[in-house]
């Protein structure tokens, strides 16, 4: 596959397809935009989740049975913590920690978060380009019936229970995006912009209030492939199904291409869903990526409709 | 023994014969105030760690073979942090992350450097009155033939090895006395003052350099009695004796009399020693601390010294 690809994306479904583009493209050509809106400071450490399980799940590091944290990871820290009774509502493993107490101490040295965030990658011998959506912080907080909560609270606290009202991206209108976000779209080697199969609301969307990012989708040259994270008539993981409930829409891919209108040119479902009635260009497969090898499928999914669209 | 004791101390030496003084005195009858001109921060973390030292050693928690951080350490945050390129000159544990993350984040909140570590001495069920010297920033700094460095960085990652010309504690002639500390020394109600065997110009000399707190040893009424750290012509560990010959001076007992001259009134010396041609009033025991009986005798010594002078 000659040309650069750019992939915007929450976690853990966006670090699998990320994966899988890089079975099938040269590291170097692949750019991640990665949301930062779930980002927090929490006992002063700096926490940045989606960055961070795209460092575990490209560098092999990954928990692969518990989709979040390290494999191998140890909790003496937290033992210790509650001994002191410290805040324990949010795990910190021990290894996970690095990343935890590093990054705000580079980042009082004066390193932007996308310094630190190419440091980290290099660090561990990721040859893509991994971007933050913003230098500047932005912060998804979630309008429930049990009041608004930081991002956080709702998913790890309250374990996504309140029910959704409205989203909003704290700091976003006045965010920039991250040096070289805005190129890596633009960029006329681009041959293929993905959206990972994220959370649309809940993890593409905070990239897309970042200013200037949504119109440059708008206006690139190389056509903008979503992934639809429905699978089956719901959400393969985490809030997503829910979440459109609680917001009043219906769990379907029109949902999902009504959702992305203006900036996306095709969609892949999956194959239980099909695409009957499906007015955008699409493609259909299995999109349930549990293998390597089901993840090097999706993503030339992903490749080929942006080929059949160029 | 009834009445108060206050313990002057730093780390390894003082944390055992403050342990010691806990199998004689009731806790809450026993103040140490403890040298915080070690502290530092570390990565953003917040390290003291005599106060650490202390806290390890009298909850049961510290490693006994090496004398410092905890038994049954993991290095998991270490070993992440290496992977990373992070400055690895100082060895945190995972256990150990716990004391060094929190007290930053409480601080943050508000609580000074006393009323934190009297939440993490009650939090791990300690009953004695654990004081900093200071809730305000007190720096040892070491002028040495390579240059001035800051205690750590002479202590731990040039283990000592730069020759000491002399020594200053930065921030100390502003600093106060943290809350109790002059209460602790002036009570009526205090029988006896220690100076613990710790290093008198490394761990002593910084507390007495905090305003106010040599003059309320000077005029104390309880009789204050200090212990030597010399045991056979020789320091028991860390780098007294080396710094004493870097300072010009020689290793005896009189030189330890004479740098706490004018605030002490007795001196307990190591057997090995013997106290032949020294002035000041004294006891002779078997100093060294090995076993927690070592260190009831060595506390005995103490206050029955004082009970003698009183």
């Amino acid at each position: 596959m000659s040309g650069r690809v750019t992939v915007l994306t929450g976690g853990v479904g966006g670090a699998k397809l990320v994966l899988g583009l890089l079975q099938v493209c040269a590291p170097k050509n692949i750019t991640a935009i990665v949301n930062t809106g779930d980002d927090f400071q929490h006992l002063g450490l700096s926490i940045s989740p989606d960055i961070d399980t795209l460092l575990y799940t490209l560098s092999g590091k990954a928990n692969k049975a518990q989709g979040w944290g390290r494999e191998g990871e140890t909790w003496t820290f937290m033992e210790a913590l509650k001994s002191l009774a410290g805040e324990d509502w949010f795990l910190l493993g021990d290894g996970d920690m690095a990343l935890h107490v590093l990054r705000p101490s580079l980042r009082a040295s004066g390193q932007p978060l996308s310094g630190v965030t190419a440091h980290f990658a290099a660090s561990w011998g990721l040859g893509l380009n991994m971007l933050p959506m913003s230098d500047d912080p932005v912060a998804t907080h979630i309008m429930t019936d049990q009041g608004e909560l930081r991002f956080q609270r709702y998913f790890v606290e309250q374990r996504c229970a309140p029910a959704v009202r409205a989203i909003r991206f704290a700091g976003a209108e006045a965010a920039r995006p991250a040096p070289g976000v805005i190129d890596a779209i633009r960029d006329p080697e681009t041959r293929t912009i993905v959206i990972a199969p994220s959370n649309p609301w809940l993890s593409i969307d905070p990239i897309l209030a970042v200013p200037g990012i949504r119109e440059a989708l708008a206006a690139a040259s190389a056509p903008v492939i979503a992934m639809s994270p429905i699978v089956g008539g719901q959400a393969v993981k985490g809030p997503t199904a829910k979440l459109m409930g609680e917001l009043g829409l219906a769990i379907s891919n029109e949902v999902i291409a009504n959702q992305y209108a203006g900036i996306v040119d095709g969609l892949i479902v999956d194959e239980r869903d099909g695409a009957e009635g499906l007015a955008i260009p699409h493609a259909v497969t299995d999109t349930l990526m549990k293998t390597l090898g089901d993840r090097v499928r999706v993503a030339r999914a992903a490749l080929d409709l942006a080929l059949r669209l160029a």
